[in-house]
């Protein structure tokens, strides 16, 4: 089997770039939002002088369908020690998203203090549980294809038909053949299921704003992720997301803003 | 004593205004960053179809200085029940800030779920200390006397000298003679003097990106908050803030990555 990576692109010209959206990397046929952010963040850190995005804020304008887009990049401002950029993805005259990317230049040292980062025990990966490409709600995620997506099963009771009710889903995720760098993190902050799951059964929750901040630079191997829903109410919901690495560092944050479709 | 509105605009032409940045909206000399972002959601509000703003995220270039500012906005798509609006501040040929702002229509009807939110137990109003322009780091906090900004003593460890190493601050804020809308609350969730000074006293603390989730309209009155710092390296913070209005009601959500600059 052979996968695609998640943020490949081709450069045409300074700071434009074309890129394929993967039919593969896409849930009921539209792709993940995390997945489009990430190539919005690499063709950032290919157009600056920095090397890696540190924070990234994208709105949604509309789904691309799998196939070419094109990605352009503009400085905004070139800063001695961070950047910030604007990428926007586009397919055909269609604008699909645009984004705000700050890059500069991470380490991999200790946090300082981060006692306001909330714990989240979590089954070691071998004993979390693979997600498949079909889905309980009825929708097909090929994305789960893709990667390892593994949750521990004391957050799986919507895959039995009993959300606990708190609203969260701890796990893992690998990218089989690669290991995350910091545009990859875009997509993981987003690779996770829905918390609302562990509420209720919803169908398609399309992502309206996602800002990510990228930490330090992950360790080799598979991220440990934590997704919290926190409030739903006039169909949208807003989730945090914390991502560690495979030493356990706090490597990236993300917070989404997203629709919730009834199950279809 | 007068108070300058948090959000004043003037239009000059479609999607362009102009604002004067107030000196009393600033901290050691420098416009808060919530103040800014403000401005950019009204002029959004303004510009586009929808009334409120529901999703902000900002990243700042350069903190103008107290005096003249141009504000252009615009349309990325405009939608039946939402839009997508791109919003910038410049001053001369400097861009400060640039800006994604979503805009929809928001009600005040209770959230359908709401257990992923902290519990942040909060002393009421008028036992709550009201902080003054002078800072226990020497900063010049000339905000303080255009708002009235409380917070509950068991969170006021700093003002002591003696940070409770919790990273969180609770309290209340309230606009003399106006009442929040959902431009205003983007000032609300970067109202607050950052976290950190419940972790270890700092000097100023820039704003680097902001995103802000409106999810009701405000009851009249002040609004409660809790401002949390979740992690501190490589001279950067994450900070989270949830803003709830005199009902009680989650109404604005708020998380920043800022930079920490130490006192003196």
């Amino acid at each position: 089997m052979s996968y695609s990576s998640v943020s490949a692109l081709t450069a045409v010209a300074p700071g434009q770039f074309n890129a394929t959206v993967d039919p593969g990397w896409t849930i009921g046929g539209k792709p993940n939002g995390g997945y489009l952010l990430a190539l919005l963040g690499k063709a950032a850190e290919t157009a600056g002088d920095h090397p890696h995005v540190i924070a990234a804020s994208a709105h949604y304008l509309s789904s691309p369908d799998p196939g070419e887009v094109a990605i352009d990049v503009e400085v905004l401002r070139a800063g001695r020690t961070a950047s910030q950029l604007r990428a926007r993805l586009a397919q055909g005259d269609k604008v699909c998203v645009e984004a705000l990317v700050t890059t500069s230049t991470l380490g991999d040292s200790e946090p300082d203090w981060s006692a306001g980062v909330p714990d989240a025990p979590t089954a070691p990966f071998e004993e979390c549980i693979r997600l498949s490409s079909e889905s309980p709600t009825g929708l097909t995620i090929a994305i789960m294809d893709e990667v390892d997506l593994r949750l521990d099963k004391a957050t799986l009771g919507f895959g039995r038909g009993r959300p606990s009710g708190s609203g969260a889903l701890r796990g893992w995720l690998e990218l089989p053949g690669e290991d995350f760098d910091p545009s990859a993190l875009l997509y993981a902050v987003d690779a996770f299921p829905p918390g609302t799951l562990e509420v209720a059964l919803t169908g398609w929750v399309p992502t309206l704003e996602l800002t990510v901040y990228v930490r330090a630079l992950p360790a080799p191997g598979p991220v440990r992720i934590l997704q919290q829903a926190r409030m739903i109410d006039a169909g949208r919901v807003d989730e945090a997301c914390f991502v560690w690495d495979s030493t356990g560092r706090l490597v990236a944050q993300g917070t989404q803003l997203a629709g919730i479709r009834l199950p279809g």
